[in-house]
């Protein structure tokens, strides 16, 4: 890659060097679309929505959270993806080798950063994917919203292209319940209204 | 726009209005490229990147900082360009109607939200335009510091399509030692060596 002119190795250059290498997030593109059904979005742009998401809809969440940490997981999140791509929900296969590439991932990129920042972001990384506390349950929540809402907004187009089934997203939906209630209650409502409208089958024909 | 299924005018269909209407910030289109200029930037992209930034590089803030406040800045900074169109930093005609169109803009997008929540933002909004607490000028330095990157990067492709010159961007390099002493040293060093490798003229021939 590319080096900024700053003095070898000081923090800061491994800084940049961070910041630099995670523009590329912005090529990783994700199997929704714009609400505007444009074009596909991508999961840099993704993340900066559900980050300011979870800033909006924080009264929602099932306990206190500290909302900070959640927008710390939530812009951090996806960031695996730039080595390891993006693994759409209902890939069965893709979810096999998902884990390991993702842990290779994550050494390669956080590790890109001073030590002690390395250590911290991995660490959030790590609590979004245990989603045992409060706060990663909410920014998981938000995070499984989030396309249902775009599928929604555009006649289920990644789910009518990936062959999904209602049965498939009131399951992922049952994590929305549980990091937000209100959230839970408001997924349901979408799927449902999704299968009426015929953009979300309950079974394959 | 389409609304979501939710109660009429409860707290969260707001707050879905506002989630949905934010999402056209995709399609804003900035000035300068990615970095591996492969197309030209969108201000979502680009609050995701400055927001990560600013939790990354708040060691080198100018005093202490709240730095939640400042990602909760630096994620709707933007939001007003869905109506007003990014702004491009040297464009000086578009500035002296920008103050106008981007009040009309954030009266219309944050009152969107829940009347509190509205409040809440638009006062951040209204925070990193006056530039005046440490928090907006650390919010600032990062959002000032980024493009410039970005320019260095690609070679000042940004620079050269606008036909801008060094004393320009050392100008607004003054707004980053305010916020961040260091980080204003490294865009110095930038401009330097954008000059010296011929990618942003002293002057216009």
């Amino acid at each position: 890659m590319t080096q900024l002119p700053t003095p070898e190795s000081s923090p800061l250059d491994r800084q940049f060097a961070f910041i630099l290498e995670i523009d590329r997030l912005k090529s990783v593109l994700r199997q929704n679309s714009l609400v505007d059904a444009s074009r596909r979005e991508n999961s840099a742009e993704h993340s900066w929505h559900v980050a300011l998401m979870a800033t909006i809809l924080a009264e929602h969440a099932g306990s206190a959270i500290d909302v900070g940490r959640v927008v710390e997981m939530l812009l951090i999140h996806d960031l695996v993806e730039i080595d390891a791509g993006d693994t759409f929900a209902y890939d069965v296969r893709g979810a096999e080798t998902q884990a390991q590439r993702e842990e290779e991932a994550a050494q390669r990129i956080f590790g890109l950063l001073p030590d002690t920042q390395a250590a911290h972001l991995r660490a959030r990384w790590d609590e979004f994917a245990a989603n045992e506390t409060p706060e990663a349950r909410f920014a998981l929540a938000i995070d499984r919203l989030m396309p249902m809402v775009h599928n929604v907004m555009t006649q289920g187009s990644a789910w009518r292209t990936n062959h999904v089934v209602a049965g498939q997203v009131r399951r992922r939906a049952e994590s929305i319940t549980r990091g937000a209630p209100a959230l839970g209650a408001l997924a349901n409502r979408l799927i449902d209204a999704a299968v009426q409208a015929g953009h979300l089958p309950e079974s394959l024909a």
